[in-house]
Parts: C-alpha cells; structure tokens; sequence
C-alpha cells in the first residue's frame, strides 16, 4: 500500500473541500486554537510512519482521553466494571441526562461523558495517585516522557464543566460514584486535558491495533480479549450520537474529542491520527472526518 | 359549617385507614421524625380557629417553602420571571432532570425543584440578606417571630443533596442559573429547612385565601392578580405528579412537602395544614391526602 | 353582575388585539372554516343568557366532545374506568405517543386523544348503537334535537387521522382496548364531528357549573362527586400542554377543540363558550384565550 | 482453521449452559415452533460448509430479511433513501415509537421495525411486484429455488402487529410513508415471513461477506461500498438495544430475528447462520449468542 501517495491525495481532496465546523467554545481555553490547523499522522503495524501538516504539534485530546481511561479500568477493576456502566450506544449527545435518568444512574457506555466519570471514580479508587499514575499509564503507551495535562485547560473547564458537574452529582444521588464528587472532577477534566500531537496519539492507539501489545517490545499491556472489547466499544459508541455515520462512512473503531482530533485504528493494519479544530454539527471533527473517510476509501481498507 | 365536628369525624376515620407510608429517608435529619405525629389546623376567614392532634408541634415545611418563595419572587421581580420559568404541569416527579434537558433549562414551573432553585437564584439576586430577609418575609404572612430555620435539616440536606446541586449546576450550564450554585443551593437548603407547626402555617396560607391581604390587619402583601396565579398554579403543579389525583379528590389548590406536611386554601372559605409523615408512594402525606379529601367531601366545599 | 356591558368590553378589547393565529388544517374539511368568525355565549345559574357574534352559528367542537363522552362513561363504567385511563396532566402534546409508550399503554387522562380513545373504546362496549347513543346523550344534555354529527368532517379525519390510528394500534398492542381499533376510531372520528353553537354547548356544559343536574328541570344526569371530578380534569387537563397557562391566566375549568371552540364553567355561577377559528401555537383558540381572561378579569369571578 | 472440530466443542460447550430464554410469543404461529431445535451452519469464502443440528430445517427469519429488504432498497433507490432513514444506532427496544416522535417520523436506521417499514414503502414503490420481485431477489442470493413465504405467519402477524401498525400510521402522519398503510404492511409481513433453513441463510449472506459478489459465479449484486455500509450497519444496530453487547462479545456484523435466528458475517472469511428459539430479555437467541461468541473466540477471529 502506497500510503504516501494517498496520504497526499487526501490532504489534497480535503483542503478542497468547504466543510463548516465551528471551533468548541465551551471550555474557554479550548476556543483559543488556531482553526487552520490540520495534520495526520498513521503509524503500520511494520512500524512505518506517515504524516502530513500539523502532525507534530500538540492539541486537547479531550475525550479521546476516554478510551485510555477505560482500558485503564479494565486492566485493574476487571468485568466487575460492567455492572456499573453498560456498553450500549446512546443515540443521545454525549452530554445526556435523559438516559441515566431513565437508567437509574447506569451510563449506557464509557465513551459518553457520564460513563467516562464513572470509569474516573473506578480510577481514583484504585490508584495511590491518581492523576500521576494515570499519565504514566498514557507514556508508557505513547513511549514518550514528553506528555503532559495542559494545566490551563483543565482549570477552566474545571470553572465552567457544569454540565459534568450535573452528571457527577447525579451519579452521586444515584449510588454510582463512590469517591467526592469534585476529587473525581479534578481527575476527570485533567484526563481530558492532557495535550499529544498527532505522532503521539498514533502511537498510544497502537496498541489496539496490535492486539494489546506494544508495537515497540511486544509487551502485553491488555489481553486481546479486552483489546477486542475496546475495540467493539469504540466501533459502536466512539462517536457520540454520530457513531452510525462514522462506522457507514469509515468502518474503523475510532474516538473523536472536542479539541478536533480522533484517532483510529484498523486491527493489524495500522493506527492513524487526525486532528482539524473546527468541529461538525455533532461535534465531531469535520476535516477528520472527511480525510478518514478518505483514506478507507483510497486504502480499500475497511474493517468491513 | 360545624367545621369542629368535621375534623372530629376526619380524625376517627383517617385513623381507622391503614395507609401505606414511609418517612422520607433521603434527608438523613427528617428520617428521625417520629411517624405516628398526626395534626391538622384549619382557620376561617372569619379567623376563627380549628384543629386536632399535633397541630402545635414544629415540622419541616420542605417543598411547601417553594410557594413562599414563588411568592416573594412575584413581588420583587415581576412577570419578567415567566421568562425563567414555565407555568405548566411537569408530568414528572419532582426533581427530574429529563423535561430540563428537553427544555433547554427552562423548568417547567416553580413547585418542582428545579423551578424553585431558579426562583431561589432570583431571591438571591434582589435581597440584600437573602436568608434573612425571606425569613422576615415569612414570619410577616404568619404573623409570628417564633419561626426559623432548622440548621441541622438545612446542613443535612447540604451534605447529601446530590440530586439538587445536579440539578442547580445543569441550571448552571444553561444559563438560567445567575449566581454562584453552592450560593443559591445554601439559599435554597435553608428555605426548605424551616420548621412550623401547622397552625402557623395555616395562618401564612391565609393569604392566599384572603386574595393577597393579611387578615388581621388587611395589609395587601400580593396582589389579587398574583394571588390568583399563585392559587392557579398550587392547583395545577402542587402534587409533583400527584397533582391531578389531589385535584380529583380534594379539590383545592394546595402544596406538599416531604416532611409530611400538605397546605391548602379555599379561596375566601378557609386555608388548612395537615402534617403526618408517612408519606405514599408519589411523596405526598397519605394520611394528609386522606384528610383533605374527607374535610371538602364533608364540607361539600370544593373549588369545583 | 353587569355581563351584557362586560362582554360588549370584552369583544372591543379583543377585537384590537393583533393575534396570530392559524387555522387547524390536519383535518382538511376544518380547514374550510371562514377565520374571523367570532362569538360568544354565556349563560347564569340563574338561567339568563349573554352573547355577541357568530353564536348562533355551528361549529366543529372537536376536542371539547372529549368531556361529554368521558362524561358518560363515568355514568356507565364507574370507577372501574380510571384503571385504564389516569387524572394526571401529561405536559406533553396531546398526540403523544411518548408516555403512552414510557406508561405501557394507560393514557395520562381522558382529555388527551389517547385517553379518549379508551374512552371511546368503553362507549363501544356500553353502548348498544354507540354513535346513535351519544348523540342522544349530548341533546339531551344541550336540550336540544338539533345536534348532529358532521359527517364529511368525520368521514374527513377518518381519511387522514393517522396519528390517532397509530395511537389506537398502540393501545391494542397493550391490551387497552377491547375492540377493534377502526370500530372504536369510527365512532372517535364520529364524536368529534358533532356540530354545536356557542349556545347549544353553553346549554350542555351548565350540567358541569349545576353540580351535575339540568338547568331547566333539576334532573340529575352525574353525581355531585362525579361533576367536581371532572370539572377538576378539566382544570387539569383541558389546555395540552397549555393548562398551566390558562389555570393561570382564566382560573376556570374548560376544554377547548381544535375547530377553535372553548368551552369553560364557574361553578355555580355560569357556563361560557367562545368560538374563533384560529389557534395559538399550542392549539387553543388565540382569539377565545383573550376573551376568556378578560372576562374573569373583569367580572373578578375566578375560582381562584 | 478446523472449523469442523471447533464447531463441534461450540455445540457441545452450548448444549452444557443453561440459559434463560422464551419462545417469541406475540405472533401467535411463532409460538407453535419446538424450542430445542438447534442448528448452525458456517460457510467459508473457500466454499467449505460446516454445520450441527437442526441445520437444514426451515424457519421464520423474521427481522434477519431488514437486511435483505435494506439491500435491495440500496440498489434500487440509492443513496436518496438516507433522507428517510439514519444510520445511527437506536439505543431503544425494536419497535419503539419514542425515537420516531422526538425525530419527526426519520427512524433511526433500516433495521429497527419503524426503518424496515420505510423499506418496505420504497420497495413497494420501487417494484413492479413488490412480494414476487422480493422473494427473486432473495432466491438469487440463496442461489435456492426452495425459498418462500409463510403464508400462516404473514397472516398471524398481520392480525396480530397492532404495534407495526402503530408505527406505520405514525409515519403516514409524518409523511414519511407515500402508499397506503396496509399494503406498506402486507409486504412487511411477507417480507418477515420468509422461511429459511441455516444452510440457505448463510449462503444468501455470504454476499455479504464477499465485497457484494455471489460466491459460486462472482456475480455482482451490490457495489464494495454498499457492502461495507450495510455491514456497519449490521455492526452497530443489528441487535436491538444489545447491539453494543453483540458486538462486544461476538465482534461480528450480524442480524437476528425474533424466529431464533441469527445471521453473521466475518467480511472475507466466511458467513455463518444459528438457529435457538428460545429468546434473551433483549429478544435475541440466548443459545444463538452464545454460540458465536464461542465461534469467535475459538478462531481468534473476529473484525476487532
């Protein structure tokens, strides 16, 4: 596969293209990112590298974030997890209280932000320090030192999070969060905060390319039966209520954050990072998306 | 009317009803109320004065406040608050989050806990000593300096109130929330946490009854326009999701309030309190139900 | 009490008003209807009449024949009836399917089309020629032969009615209806149609302000407790998703129908229907809203 | 891969669990089917069959033809039909109407009974014989003569589908339905009806599994990219409100039906086809589940 070439046709068809998106403003320190940017990176499982623009400078990853904490949880709460949070897709927005209302405080999976706290709250309970334990678990995927919070980020959606601050609360009420609501908001939003370029990302995601190994040294760091698992989660619930579309349109398990990146990966074949700022009307990343789509198409590659 | 013959027959047979009850247990501080306190106080407007049983023992006013406050509110700031707040039934109990989100943080009216944090935050925003001048308020309708704030009631709740700081930070996060929450939601747990017996409370009802003046002295506190709507509304919104069940077999408009206490007024007839704290499955007094429901099919005197 | 110079104010008043409004066109026939016709009627306890406009011009009462039916299945099933048919307001539309579905098939209350249908349904089963039935039972009520069905607005809706076909279906599936669904939608449709004058139904709705007897002869058609309850439906539940508006702005028990009619009582003092074809956005007639708050504002008659 | 061997310890490991399940009883004929059959058939893209039990018997495929009527509906339509119908995962049991209320008559994917009944319409505007063009369509796949309807089903389903008929009505009234209610329904209840035996349902899926070719002669009956759509949405909404489930525990695009079945495809490997009655809560084969996660399992192979 040529993954040069239609690297570049992609980068070409996309900056073609005049999708509308909108920077995310509602974490204030978020809105203030340059909208022009746009990079990808792809990483094969033989270990080659492929990029274009913006790969190598650093973004939100936001919920993104999601998926590290969940496999996280995985490796040290095990299958007791699932009893307190489901692994159905929502068909709601990612910020829903309908649904745990009606479900009695059990988020319908870990990838929307009620469930990602719930997995915060198994995290604090189970790391002697959870906001370093929780970075090295992320570098030592990365393989890279260089990662960090973005502090800034993190205390300003720690001022303005209400909406997360409902969510905990109401978790709360309903016995399904067992640590202080704002000791697991503080993990939570530095979580979110963490700041990766493109490079960086693609290569933490490969380890669910590769069956729970690190591509690097071959270390196990999760069973390929809960690689599998995340994988599954990702395909149906990494999307928020555009996880149909993503799945129809680029048919890889993926995760998008509001800071425009998503990351996906084809098992065995290969994981890739996108990152374009302005999102779509469901929040996704509007260039991202279009350019992975792209790229399966080009590729021929699909899970499907 | 031989209302002291009425309440003679009420009381002999509500005590013969074996209701189903339980004391509400959310608010650690009300579950130590002893059960079997049983009193009504029901005041003519020709001031004269009837009750039974328990009628001069202090109990939580709760959810009952929200119509103190709601009327406050009126006074201060106007019809411009019908723009933060709805008028209709919910059709939901009564600290759902779901209508709110459907709604885009308008609550549905101010007798359910989200309409009354919203009234709450207005408070706030027009008293100079918000807890203590809606205190003062208060104790002007009943015309007594004997009430106050329960402060164990009001730290209980504070410490375990996850449903409503859920609630208020979802306010919040829709921009119907213009103070601090933890600000608004002290205001709020102190309001709720008055206590009163039911005399005193029948006589700061008897506003509502007597078209917006005190009785005793004449002095208009409401306006008969917004004594009008606050009946309207006790009417159609006072029974959480029970109101068209009250309104079917009282007839009255009328407040609960999970420490077991129901007030209700016959425009220009009488305003009356029941307390019992066992309260039936939808959150209302049983045996206040019960009573109500005897005393205007007794009387013959409902608004219908 | 001046009502012959009260109504003259009243009509003035409204006439200035610059209402926006649209008339009902899901039932194409209604959509026929000329919009500026405009009457009212009212007539006293004591037997005297008031009125101004098209009073004496029939319409479409629609959503108002809701009250006469659940009326007579008061008579005829008892209470057995509200263990398939709630009390409670649905502070939804009144089409939806929603609750229906989150409440397995027991409609809120009689006054949504839903909870009619299952009324309908127990009309059919009661009734030995269901349609020929109730119309006796409404002449009788209005005291007048000259009511009848409109057939090509019932044969009308029976063509386009699909929601309340979808409703009825969905009721059949949870066992809510005893007979077949396009016998129980016939004599629905059939209902609705009935055509009334603002005086006729003036005439019909005095049983509701008598305590449950006719006017002209005292014969008792419901039971004392049986008119209290659904005048407390009615006030309740009569306005959609607008009952808490018109509680608050009318304070009467009422109904209105999408052909522009609202019918509404005091009790013991008077029954008054206002006719003008368009709606409000709710679905209530804009014009007959307006023109009932200023008659309760003016004669200072509410039941509140 | 020994899939003789493997299939062999799958069949033996399931008939060992004793799984919780009940027959489909709303169609009454469903009913009549004898709860221990099992069968399973596996066809690799070699061409290899690999099969247990009750492989070779008929049964009601019931929702399993959503895919095939989606198929068909793509070649004939094209992408226009997306304008009728998303592709997002529902999040809510098969035939609720909520979703279709709060989203104007747009069900949320082909799949879900209120999807499959806007199929349906195109496809009964799209053919000439809409139950005769079908059933070709269907044989072709098959590469079978031998395939039908169930006259008794369709029959019982169609006296019986009072919910089906719901939702039907409900998309008239949104105008997403253009021919008649009951001919819409005559055609889904044929469609639903078709009887197939495991063997012949594996080879009509194998399309599927094939890029869109026949397998015995290559012929090509949908583009790649059609393909690949329809397995995502398979992926993500193929199982009700355990889509997510399935595809955590299986990894496989699938579909089940109410009849027992469940249809799977691993994209280039092979499809498989099993066959329990008895049903889990979430109205998917309980041993049908079981039997694919072992499959998966044991080869290792799954999409993730």
């Amino acid at each position: 596969m040529n993954y040069s070439k239609i690297l570049k046709e992609v980068k070409a068809e996309v900056d073609l293209l005049e999708l509308e998106g909108h920077i995310a403003n509602y974490i204030p320190e978020l809105a203030k990112v340059d909208p022009d940017r746009f990079g990808l990176h792809l990483q094969c499982i033989d270990g080659t590298h492929f990029d274009f623009g913006d790969s190598q400078m650093k973004f939100s990853i936001q919920s993104i974030s999601k998926v590290l904490s969940m496999a996280l949880a995985m490796k040290l709460e095990g299958v007791a997890m699932w009893e307190r949070v489901d692994v159905e897709p929502s068909g709601n927005p990612f910020n829903s209280l309908i649904q745990l209302e009606h479900e009695h405080g059990i988020p319908r999976n870990p990838l929307i932000n009620a469930g990602a706290i719930v997995i915060a709250d198994i995290l604090v309970s189970r790391l002697a320090n959870p906001k370093v334990d929780f970075l090295t678990f992320v570098r030592k995927l990365a393989g890279s030192e260089e990662i960090d919070f973005d502090l800034k980020v993190a205390e300003s959606e720690a001022k303005t999070g209400f909406t997360n601050r409902a969510l905990a609360n109401f978790l709360k009420a309903n016995f399904n969060l067992k640590n202080e609501v704002e000791e697991v908001l503080d993990f939570y939003f530095h979580q979110c905060s963490i700041a990766m370029t493109c490079r960086e990302l693609a290569e933490t995601f490969m380890v669910f390319a590769n069956h729970g190994c690190l591509l690097h040294n071959g270390e196990r760091m999760l069973s390929a039966s809960q690689t599998k698992r995340i994988n599954a989660i990702m395909q149906t619930c990494g999307f928020y209520d555009e996880a149909g579309e993503f799945s129809f349109r680029v048919g890889l398990p993926g995760k998008s954050g509001v800071g425009g990146g998503i990351a996906a990966i084809h098992p065995q074949q290969y994981s890739v990072v996108v990152w374009s700022p302005p999102l779509n009307e469901k929040g996704n990343s509007a260039k991202g998306m279009a350019a992975l789509e792209l790229l399966t198409t080009k590729t021929g590659l699909s899970i499907f």
